[in-house]
């Protein structure tokens, strides 16, 4: 037996002035550091060692990582980073606050977007302020202009399947420190959550969501990592 | 023309309170921390882009490289961690500070084991204080009772040719995040030092160390990367 644990990176800036983020590159606020502390420390004290992690290639799920894996002794273990891990691309709607994207949208657009399986918010405006498609990180990748719920379930499953289910096959402990919506596809695909149901399932920031593995495969349903 | 980048981890615990540290595991106190950050400021300021990472097991070498290439932009990176990057391990001085070593073992015995080449200290006690034959992360290790420094540049030169040299043959700038004597052992292959020459070269902490380098061979001598 062993275990597959899941951490949603702990509150951005964005996060806190309530910003569409999507893959835009926002850092923890001290709030978001503690999170991460907080989770490592849990690990430590329930004996939950990972011993292979996997994150995306945004700094504030980078470093909710590297805080948790401290706290939990375990900052060796080895990582990867890779974009299918990243937040949904929230298109055109990154950088607006809610309130700006209500004015510009309207309220029942931006909770058809929020809230749809399958439909893609606005497309990101190429060489606009939050376009990332020249940006270093993503050369050689292809940089949506705007995922759906359903568009990010198509990259983050298959990533799982190719890179992630091998090493719990050779009986490694995995972490993943990723995003409200990569993590929703993780979810959906392991718990098995219909298309109307995933999205409005909220994920807590910073606490450790673990699934029983065995020989490999995730077998048994999720729970929480708690101090109980 | 790319580059290959050594970086000294900043100031730890016990460099402040001038211990012997080798293998034990100690963060860095916030002067290590603040030197780390200037590190990343000035290859970023620079224009000094590192691609791929590598750095050792241990903490305060993995959070100089993941401080340094957050103040860079550049925490997205892969990194490789590795034991044969590690410090040269002290045996039984772990732990012992100038002064408790001098009383124990006399001041010309402890000058001759700081700069000898290849008298290695006393072996570490299995089972003692800071024996970490048992750790969790150096399973499957070989972990030595002490080394010299010639055994140190046994295993980090090696590692050197067989992991990091094809990385920059793909043309890769490079990262190493490591410590005074991994560096040294690296320094003295590069530059060609003597055998009792290298026992005394000093590697400030936190200075980007820079190697020219084409088609993935360091093709000139090595310079600090200054703000001048």
């Amino acid at each position: 037996m062993s275990s597959l644990i899941l951490v949603r990176h702990g509150q951005s800036q964005w996060n806190l002035e309530n910003r569409f983020t999507g893959w835009w590159d926002v850092d923890l606020t001290d709030k978001g550091e503690a999170e991460a502390k907080a989770a490592g420390e849990l690990m430590m004290a329930k004996d939950m060692r990972p011993t292979v992690a996997f994150t995306s290639f945004q700094t504030r799920a980078i470093r909710t990582l590297h805080i948790a894996l401290q706290a939990a002794g375990r900052l060796w273990i080895p990582e990867t980073k890779d974009w299918r891990l990243n937040e949904r691309h929230y298109g055109g709607l990154t950088g607006l606050d809610k309130k700006e994207t209500a004015e510009k949208h309207g309220e029942e657009q931006v909770h058809l977007w929020r809230r749809s399986f399958d439909t893609p918010p606005p497309p990101m405006a190429r060489g606009g302020l939050f376009d990332l498609s020249a940006d270093d990180r993503y050369a050689n990748i292809p940089v949506p202009d705007a995922e759906s719920l359903k568009d990010t379930i198509e990259r983050v499953v298959p990533y799982y399947r190719e890179a992630i289910v091998p090493v719990m096959e050779a009986g490694e402990t995995v972490i993943i420190s990723a995003h409200g919506n990569s993590l929703r596809a993780l979810v959906k695909e392991l718990s098995g959550i219909p298309d109307d149901e995933i999205t409005g399932l909220e994920i807590p920031t910073g606490k450790p969501l673990v699934y029983p593995v065995e020989n490999g495969r995730v077998s048994g349903e999720r729970y929480f990592l708690s101090d109980g």
